[in-house]
């Protein structure tokens, strides 16, 4: 079966599901969202892109985000980030702040809440919030090759406005001084960061380099050593997904990383960067129908990283 | 460079490292192996076999049998073996009763202790311990094709004589009626099964099924279905090595599954299973060489899952 | 009002309540206790002694017995208990494990049950359970002054059968090396002394002696120094009703002790002892019209520790 | 032996003592205090006052003040005040944030960290904090008959720049709901309460209302019903040290509140209200001095309330 086939058949079946799961609704921004939507682009690693549904429809990337600022960070700081985070799933929710306590406000990994604001901290070196933002967001569009990447400002301040959960985070590791620049300072680079506004398309192209062991298979742009993309990959398949992690790769058997917007990008190495999208969200927060997609995508293909 | 020098090169350099971590104190028929032994050997897809060290030397596997428990639970049950056990890490140390009481008594994943618990009593299903053990060590020689394979008794009796911990769990376990079977019987299952002993010609063989999709490459023999095997290797790069699993996953790159014992069998999918042996252990339990055999090994071969 | 008067009058209104709260149902013998029985005797400490209801109808003292194995183990280890136990509530259910993992085995007071199996294990000093039990039952025997007083063997036996909780716990510390004799014959203690019972006359006859600073009043017999006394009054207020001493303490403003038979012994200094009984508990396992009996009793006799 | 030789005893052994403690560090202002301070004052339940050591020296009453925003909020909400806050004893440090986590955001008692944050949100009403810290002073200057008791707006301010552990409270109850103000309006007003500075004279003199059932012994004047001063009482016991109330209650015997400025108010019913002040503190945060101090004052006087 061909891929265009596959992702039609996606789109037909799993894309018109009754049983979407939840739109986020901490967020005012996020929680008006239709949740009658659905998307999914493969960029493949000889080249070729495949895209099904409102794969040129933007959405907040959210978490996702925290793949580019992880990258971002190991290449300023090196293995110094882990000083800053650890790399073990956390086995609790997002947000969770009890592992912190016990572990003197030590974040378990990069990709929960308040690993990823710690991250926020580490690449920003003593610049501004404007700054550190423009960094990020120049790095995502030289990943996508699309100048157009923007902030999504209404996301960011809705964010802000509703973000005592991740404040109290911030403020948290501030007492165990793991922050080095004012708080909100860092709240607002975390926020902003977290609503960078793709599509389908734009995702799945960002994604190439993981493909690769970390060099764009198109355009030839090494973007990490290839050691690098293995680690990030073998991050995002072991904490990519909070509490649910161990359930996608049981279920999907890729790494990846999802956002609350939902979205998610997975990583099939050699094979294919994949993105999907349906606001729905299940249980633990991730994408009801893009993990179902996902599930069905590999099943089609054999691209499991746990067979051969 | 052939597999043999790489197996060489590994006993030569990290073999006769001076840092070789802990031997396991708390079982005393552990505590007392020769920490200065290492061994290592490589089943591959196409048959051939290689090994280096003292790689026909008996070790006791510990926690490395709870992959064999699974695998024969997931044949006896079918998907309700979820019904007994979780499939997230858990973020804990591998004996923690914390997580079972903030979720009643259901272990998070079948390989921390008390997951494994859970499932010696799910096999057991009315029959006496002396007959589940039966049927699991039949399972192991089946896979290692060596009928020689057997329980070190001394080792059992030792673990039962100092296993509070474990009893503990199982008798928590109980309170929430999560257990069928008498406590002693479940325990005396688990502590037996974990004290059979192998060499890692055996238990690299034993392993090949999960290579290549749930058959045996060389006998040909279906052992499970393949998405069963990618299933049971997502679980051993998930929760394989107790709250270190991320490290492994971000230093090796493969599923895997460690015993306090000090070995630990590695599945490099499409490639080859690997059994790798040192007694010393690291900070969370796990074989400090070991680790650093099997890092080498994906070094040098590229066979991490999350690279092409 | 006379003391008699008080005393009918709770028995005539919330002895007859309908909402009486539910009989514990994880011990099969007391689940079949008819929950429609309501006592409670006052002990003075000028020696009178005023009884209603079913006052000469006994229960299983359960938990109350904590109170004096506590006494027990002070006067044989003196501050030594305290290396056993600690001394602070603990904020926990009853039966909670989390506080034991978290501080490496210690109960965090001799009240929960954790504790209460430790000083069960403190007082045995090498003797066997029957021995040890025939010490606490002659202890009873002797406050009360009365030899008819013994255990419920059905009850001992029903506990033992249902106590994987307990179990659970007792091998917890015992794998901290806390406990000091064989599991199940430290549990075989405990289990059996919390099967005592006794009716409210006994009991507030044997709390006499905290009424006055270690001297029973009446007979002027001197059972512990006065500090000790005021020290496990403090013990009682502070964690004597598990998760629900805050509020003990909030309503009714004694020391006191509740079993999950339905019993509480409630001690006023200076004034009297107190037996209440009714068998349907409150959510966190106290007497619920025990409960309130003793706050309408306060409230009439003005005496809570927190006034004058 | 008198009162007065009493104290003065205490101040010339005690209050000479080598041992003191450590002087709080995480504020800063409070760090440069010097630990060779101590003071005593009693004010009995007669009229007559006693003091010894520095007692008109002022110092930081910081949680202390709990005390008196529960009082005013009791006026204010009533038995609303639970909504709120509960009445347990949290068993944990006193700002820890997993018992937050584990309940939904509502602090165990008024007195931990997090409690007294929600309290002083409950108490502002709509108001700015510059009016709620009018009404707080008010009120103590009141009961300590005494208008020249202020806040030292230096404590304040260092309190206000290292508060990052409280912001992440407050942030985190408001990510609840439960904080119905502006995050830092509300750590104003809580910084700002704690940093009320009175001497001993005046803070014994302040709790004279605990010792007569609500009403000023002296002056006659009623401040809260008999009812609430119980309850008052009750609340200082079970939870007025931190995860050191149940070893207060064990060696004094009196409801109490601590302050991490050293000071300790402690309530005798019926007898007196004591202040106690020495900067150097215990592993949990109470005045170790000041708490020896009470320890013997109750030994010589027998105010225990737990005796007779």
């Amino acid at each position: 079966m061909y891929m265009q086939e596959i992702l039609d058949e996606i789109v037909a079946t799993i894309g018109q599901s009754d049983d979407r799961g939840q739109v986020a609704n901490y967020i005012p921004q996020l929680a008006c969202i239709d949740p009658n939507q659905f998307a999914i682009s493969v960029a493949m690693a000889d080249g070729r892109v495949f895209h099904a549904g409102l794969s040129d429809t933007l959405f907040s990337i959210q978490s996702i985000s925290k793949m580019f600022t992880l990258t971002i960070a190991l290449g300023k700081l090196g293995d110094a980030v882990w000083n800053k985070v650890g790399r073990e799933p956390s086995g609790d929710p997002f947000n969770s702040i009890v592992q912190l306590e016990h572990e003197n406000g030590k974040p378990r990994n990069p990709f929960i809440n308040a690993g990823a604001i710690a991250i926020a901290d580490a690449i920003m070196m003593g610049h501004q919030p404007k700054e550190t933002l423009a960094e990020i967001l120049n790095f995502v569009r030289f990943l996508a090759e699309d100048d157009s990447i923007s902030i999504d400002e209404t996301v960011a301040q809705s964010e802000l406005k509703t973000g005592d959960r991740n404040a109290s985070l911030a403020h948290f590791m501030a007492s165990f001084g793991h922050i080095n620049h004012p708080v909100d300072h860092v709240l607002g680079t975390y926020f902003h960061h977290c609503s960078i506004a793709m599509n389908c398309q734009q995702l799945a192209k960002a994604g190439l380099f993981l493909v690769a062991d970390g060099m764009d298979p198109v355009s030839k742009k090494r973007v990490v050593s290839s050691q690098r993309a293995r680690r990030i990959n073998s991050l995002m398949l072991m904490c990519g997904h909070y509490d649910g992690s161990g359930e996608f790769a049981f279920r999907v058997g890729l790494p990846g990383k999802s956002g609350v917007g939902g979205g998610i990008l997975a990583i099939a190495p050699g094979k294919a960067s994949i993105a999907v999208w349906s606001p729905g969200l299940d249980e633990v927060g991730n994408s009801k129908l893009g993990t179902q997609a996902l599930e069905k995508l590999v099943q089609q293909t054999g691209w499991s990283i746990f067979g051969h």
